[in-house]
Order: C-alpha cells, then sequence, then structure tokens
C-alpha cells in the first residue's frame, strides 16, 4: 500500500502549486491513496465546497483539518457532503461531520484514515486524543490493516507520545499544524511510521504562509493585525508511506519541494 | 568562519553522545566555534559546574540555555565562574550571568552569541524577545560581523517571524527547546542562516528524552509523573554554518547522526 | 435543606481555623450538611489521611478537591478508603477515586455532591466540564433532589457559563480555586444559587495563602521560588445556603470571616 | 481625596446604567475624581469618540482601558484627543496613547492615574507589570501623593502580588478584567487600598456581558460562536476609596448595584 500525505495547503498559493505538483508526484509515486490537510485552504483559513473540489480535482482523495475547520460557515455543507472531508475526532460527540473514513485504495483495499487534535497549546480544547484515538482506530482496525492518523498538534511531546502510544496499531502518525516539516521521520520499534510535523503547502517566503511584515508587525506591537496570505516562491511539504500486508510502515520518505511559481 | 551548533543536551546519554562524536564532527568539520544548548544537560534539566566542565572538555567552547536554566541552585556559581555560559537575554535585567557574548574563534576573530527565550507557549513570560534582540545585537555587531543567535522557543510561528525580523542583521538564528529537528535549513533574503529548530542530543526511542512509558502515562492519566531520561540509542542534532566575511551565512546543513551507543 | 460550603482549606494555618471556627459556625447556622475543599490542606498543596481525619473532627462531612488533588501519593489511600472524599469528575474514567456521592444529611435526606475541574487556564486539561457534569448529575437527580456542585475553575466565563447551563438542574455551584471570594452570590432565574468563587480558608496576608514575599520574588525574577505558607491573620471563607424541597436554592449567603489567631 | 472608581462598562447597557446611575453616585458620594475602565464600552470590546464623549457626559473624568483596547481602529484617534483616556502601560515603549497621566481633581489636588494589564492567562504578553509599574509610579509621585492603578489582569494571584508590591508607593491597585466583583476589597498594611476585583458595568443575567446561550453554545460545541451583549437587568460595579493627605487609603467600599432598567 502506497500512500502520499501532504500537509496542511494554504491558500491559492497553495492549491495552485497542488495543482501543479501534485498530479507529477502521483506519477513518480503511485500512490494508492492521497490525503492532505485542507484546514488553510481557504483563504488561508477553512474550507469552502468550491476550495474542496478544487483539490480533489488535484488529485487529492481524502482531506483532514484541523483547529481552522469552522472558519467558514460552509464546512457545514461540506461535511454533509463529502464523507472524505474528515474533521478532529475528539470533538464533541455531537458535533457535524465525520472523523474518519474507510477509503478504497486504487489497489482495490480500504485505507481507514482519523483526522484527530491535541491538547496542548491549541485552541479550542478538546477531549483527550489519546482516548478518543483508541477508540476510534480500533473501528477502523476491524475492517482493515491499514490506518492512517494526521495529529494535528502543536506541542512535540503529545506528538512524539500519541505515536509511541499507537505503536503497533496503526500504520502511520503523521503530524501537521505547525507548518514546519520535520526531519525525525522513521518507523517506531512496533512498525508505525511516524514524522512529527508533515509541514505545509504554501509561500516559502512567509511566518507560515502569512505575510512576514504582517506576522512581525504583530509580534512587534502587540496589537491586532489582519493577516494576509504571502506571494513569492511556493513549497510543497509531505510524506510518501510505503506498508506491508499488516499495514506496517516499510518505507517513509520525505517530499520537501520548492518552487518558483510564476 | 565555520560553526557547529548542537541542539538541547540531554542528560547523560547526550553528554556521554557528544563526548564521543563532537571531536570526530571537530576533525570533520574544523569549526571556528562550537556552541551547544546545554538547559538539559544536568539530569535532563539544568546545567551544574561538573557538567558544563565535562561539556567544554568534550569541545564545546559556548554553552546557551532556556527555559530549564534555573533548575539547580548551583547555575548561579556556573553564570559566576564562566562568561561563555549564556543563559537567555530577555530575563529581567538585575538576573544573574551573561545573555550574549563574544567569543574569540580559532580563526582568531570574535563571533557574538546570544541567547534568546521565547514568548510563546512558554513559562516563565519573559520581555519581548524582538525587542531584547535588536538591543543585544546591535551591541554585538559593534565589534564583528559574526552573531549567532540560539532562539529557544516554542511556537514555528514566533520563531520564522523573529529570523526575518534579524535577517540581514545577524548571521544565523538557530531554534532549540522542541527537542525535534525541523527540515527547513535555509539562508533568508538577507543572508541570515536559520533554521526552525536544530532538535536535540539524547535518547532517540523517548519523548524528548524522557522515557516514552512515562511520558504517555501523564497524557493518560492526567495525573503527576517523575520523568527519568530514557535509555538505548541515541542520536546527536545540530547545524554546521558557513558565514562569509561580512557575516552572512553562505552554507547551512544539518547534522542528524543516530547512533547505538554500547 | 442547609448547606454550609467551604473554600480551599490552606495548610495548617487554614486547618487550625476551621477546627476553631467551624464548630462555631455549626452551632450558628446548623447546617444539615457541611461541605469543604481540600486541595490545600496538606502543607499547602495535596491530601493525606491525617488532613483528611483532622477535617472531619473538625465538623467538615464531605471533602472536594481540585487540581492539586495528586500532590500527596497517600491520596490514593484516602480515597480508597473515604468515599466522601471527592477528586474532580472529569479526570479520565480510570482515575481513582469518586467524584460524586449521596450523602445522608442531619435531616436523614441524602444530598448530591459533585467534584468538578474546568478546562480554562487550569492544569492539567481534563474533559470537558459541561459534558460530565450533566452525565453525573442525572444520576445524582435520579435519587435526590438536592444536588451541590464544586466547580473549581479559573475563568469567570467557564464558571458562570457552566452554572447558567446547570440552572435549574442543580441546588446550586459553587466555585473554588482563585482562593478569591466574590461578591456576586445570587439565585439564577431557574433556582440554583450560585456564587462564581466562595474564597479560601488561610492566611489572609498573603498571595493565594502563599508567603507574599515569596510570590513577589517570583513575579519580579521570572525564576523557580520555593513557596511556604504564611502565617499571621487567617480568614474563613464560604457560603451558607438553603435550599426548598424541590431543591432549589432559596437563599445564599457569603460567609467572610477574618480573624486573629494566636 | 474622594475617588469613585467603576468596572468595565460593557456595551450600550452599561453606558445606559452609567447614565442613569453615576450622576446619583456622584451626588451621593462627592467623588474628587471618577475613573472607569472603558475596554468593553463600544459594542462589548473597545473604545470609539462617540462612546468615549458619552462617557465624558455621563460624569466619568478619566477612562482606562485593557485587552480589548484597540479593537476599533478609531482608538487611534480617541487616544489622540483624549489624554484622560490611558491604555495599559506595558504595551511597548512606541505604542500610541498614554497610559499614565495626573488628573486635576475637583478639590484642585492632582491625582496619578496609571493604566496596567497582566501577563498572566491574557493575551497579548506585555512586558513585566511590575517593572513598568514602579517605573511609572516614580514619576507620578514626584508630583503628587495620589495615585490609583487600574490593574487589568486575570489571574488572582498576579493582582495580590502586585498589590502587596505596591503596597505604601500608591493609594490604591484596584483590578479589573474578570467582570466579577470579589469581596475582598481592603486596606493592605502599608497603607494602600485593594481589591481583586471591581466588577463590570453591564447585564446581570448574561455571561460577562454576553448572552449567556451564546456564551454556553461556545462552551458545548468548541466551535466560534459570534457573541452579542445581553439584555436585561444590569447591574453597576466599583469601588470608592477615601484617601488621607499622605495619599493612604482610609476608606475602601465596594459600590454593588443591580438595577432593572426598563
Ligand atoms: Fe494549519
Ligand atoms: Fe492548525
Ligand atoms: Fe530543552
Ligand atoms: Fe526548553
Ligand atoms: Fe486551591
Ligand atoms: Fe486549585
Ligand atoms: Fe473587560
Ligand atoms: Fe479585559
Amino acid at each position: 500500500m502506497k500512500i502520499i500525505f501532504l500537509g496542511d495547503i494554504v491558500g491559492r498559493p497553495g492549491r495552485e502549486l497542488v495543482k501543479t505538483l501534485l498530479p507529477e508526484l502521483i506519477q513518480q509515486y503511485a500512490p494508492d491513496l492521497t490525503v492532505a490537510n485542507g484546514e488553510n485552504a481557504a483563504g488561508g483559513f477553512g474550507l469552502t465546497l468550491e476550495v474542496a473540489d478544487e483539490l480533489f480535482h488535484s488529485g487529492v482523495d481524502v482531506i483532514t483539518l484541523g483547529n481552522h475547520t469552522w472558519k467558514h460557515r460552509e464546512i457545514d455543507q461540506v461535511l454533509d457532503r463529502y464523507k472524505q472531508v474528515l474533521r478532529p475526532a475528539n470533538y464533541p460527540p455531537e458535533t457535524p461531520g465525520e472523523s474518519a473514513g474507510l477509503f478504497v485504495a486504487k489497489n482495490g483495499y480500504p485505507v481507514g484514515v482519523l483526522s484527530l487534535m491535541g491538547q496542548v497549546y491549541l485552541e479550542p480544547t478538546l477531549d483527550c486524543p489519546f482516548r478518543v484515538a483508541k477508540e476510534q482506530i480500533s473501528l477502523l482496525k476491524e475492517k482493515t490493516p491499514y490506518v492512517l492518523v494526521d495529529f494535528h498538534a502543536e506541542a512535540t511531546s503529545e506528538k512524539i507520545a500519541l505515536a509511541h502510544y499507537l505503536d503497533g496499531l496503526v500504520s502511520a502518525v503523521v503530524g501537521t499544524h505547525t507548518h514546519v516539516a520535520t526531519a525525525d521521520e522513521r518507523i517506531l520499534p512496533g512498525g508505525t511510521g511516524y514524522i512529527t510535523d508533515v509541514g505545509m503547502c504554501g509561500p516559502t517566503d512567509s511566518v507560515l504562509g502569512v505575510k512576514k511584515e504582517l506576522a512581525i508587525q504583530k509580534f512587534i506591537t502587540k496589537r491586532p493585525v489582519k493577516f494576509e496570505i504571502a506571494k513569492g516562491p511556493v513549497e510543497l511539504n509531505g510524506v510518501y508511506l510505503e506498508l506491508d500486508e499488516q499495514g506496517r510502515t516499510k518505507r517513509i520518505d520525505r517530499i520537501n519541494y520548492r518552487k518558483n511559481l510564476k
């Protein structure tokens, strides 16, 4: 089983890059499933119907989300229409939308995908991701050995601890949210693939995708600043995973691509 | 000017690894200055006289610190004795110890080093690192074009924003504290070398150096757990920097080394 | 139904004051049940067997707890021995001890008491108190119309919102944790008695019970300071509640008593 | 010297109440100076020219602010026009507006007023209020023995510690921001009047002034909710202070007034 996972796609620059580059990556890696975090895809925050459609047309099979899920009201329609758009599982039980699902990969096998959010340094405060993960994963594991978790979280301690907690239970835990790719991709002792953060798909010369002058201004003045998405060169960050028939990761490679789009 | 910077050295396993590996790295890279973050060097938290001496004997020239600076009372003696041990600059003005200094490199030129801490998601809350950095750097720049900043911080946004803020003013901004190496090393438009986090020197099969079972237990039970340093394989993480005569970074390479010590 | 509730009892000075004053209050108010928050009773943090016994001998019927519950390991034995010691209900399901119980009041009727902790600005991050409260309260309400909730929380918004959420469902929501008595005691439209914080029982000339010089030192230096319980004049803070037969609060009076103990 | 201080005035309901009630209070107490926190006066957040004028016409002499200072862009004009509108002093040095001032009271004597914000649990993170307070107060004390500090902060520990730190240096430290009046008004050993929070002027049947259903909805769903100011009965909260000729507080009385406006 071969999977590509792309980190938080940021605004139009991120989407344009995915539209250009993902088809090439699909040719190169021939993934059976392509998953991407879309929490910043619509104008830098949240997701809309049109933007979800655009990502699907670019080759994304499943979209995961994060703390910016509810930015646009239209997200309710997105979650209603597309079972392959997943909001974090540890929102309250009565929250709209799906947070986990089984998706038929190109090789015909089902892959479980779980969207999950951290509790440390993140707003809002959701239920314990450790407990919710175990509950959701046991349901997915009844149907398939292939399970991928997008853990959208800030603190490295929480991300690494969750990965060890799920080691041997799931195929891979991939981190998102910090928008910075980490260099710690590895296979844990129990066979679970792991990376603390895959990084984002968006403008390189920026602060997490935001115009750097505006981000600096906020830190310097301590006053509110309206953020805008940066322009200029872009980068795509993700991982490529190969799983064996027991669902264990055999290979995890970072995909870190910087490009000058015109 | 060639510099090696090593991330947070964690406990005895981290120190042993540095003792073994740093001499080899010094042979390989022939750095003019070697700087390391030592905030976790003594038993996982803080620094003592004996541990500082051990790091100096291993080849470290300058030690920077972070939020765990004050764990052992002996730190007052360490700061008093060694001007090459630097605590973060944005502690209150009357805080003991130095936070910046000029150190004569092996090539005879002085290099300014600044220890600085972030405000976002970090305790305690120190003064604005952006303002303090500018003040300290202008003093160092009167004496040398070579200035290295260890920005000990949690949030990727704060780290990247500070680096852009100082771009062109300092030789390099290297991040520490998250204990996870990032894959975003680069040279900013103004010539400042940057990496969000260099990662740690310590046990690999762990949660930031701590025994993984204990870290997981704390997340699961929400009750206090006494942490211990993990055993087993270790890793060394840092960066190698080459600066031109104007103090701009010409080259920044990650050093990510995993080893099975016996 | 008449109830006295006392806020966080802080260390020996708080316990001595309760020993002296509670019998007088019991004479004066003739409560059917006396409840006190004991999270700071043993040395300023946590609870031990000896300290719990001392509080029971002073006239306390039920002890609630908070974020300092697990300070002393002996708490496991306390929780095991005394069903009338309650730790916050929104700790993980497998946590030792009881968090809610039915206690026979002096008038022969059962009173439900629930210990609950907030999520805002408090460590650790527990499950959503709103959801957990509803679950626990529905169980208690099967047995009695009299239900008292100790909501141990920091943010005024969370405390007031929870009280409105439970208005009409429980007899009273009394806040603890800030150690400062608020002046907003009232009966909400649905009949639930409410006060944002009842305050503490401990040393007056202090910072939340801690020697003021030490607390100031920590704020000024941003370095770790070992806290000690303050000496000198003490104060007792609580509320007196009168409930009607439907369990609604008819009367809520603050008890704020300052005394020079010798 | 007699001073009235009113807590955070919340939106139109708060302003209407102040317009009705403040003239009566001025008759009753004959204050030499009336100060009010106006950070929530315009639509629940921030301050505008029109709203500032309205508060001055109602009898307010000096307006202090807090974390919501910059909600409306018009605040720059307000701060530019009115030296008697004060934003917190620990914003960065280059921040627009005044944070402290000397104001001639009705008895002809000057009174120093300082607006200050806490660092604990509050966004944004400003400079250390302890240090900034001492600096600002020493300037005011050169001109007058009468100095009032509005400490806009969340944590009771930070508020009480600051008051003890300034005890004997200033006439009074009055807390704002939590919107809940505390019952701990007192005169500290050095003669400084103190209350942890004076409470707000706004709708009673609400969560800090916000419609209770909306505040509850946010806590329950963990999703964004647009807040609106509540309707119905209103309350005014403040303190009355009497200072002796050395500037020490001789008397501090809470003003807690609940009214059904039609
Ligand atoms: Fe994101
Ligand atoms: Fe995010
Ligand atoms: Fe560290
Ligand atoms: Fe650190
Ligand atoms: Fe307490
Ligand atoms: Fe507490
Ligand atoms: Fe306010
Ligand atoms: Fe505020």
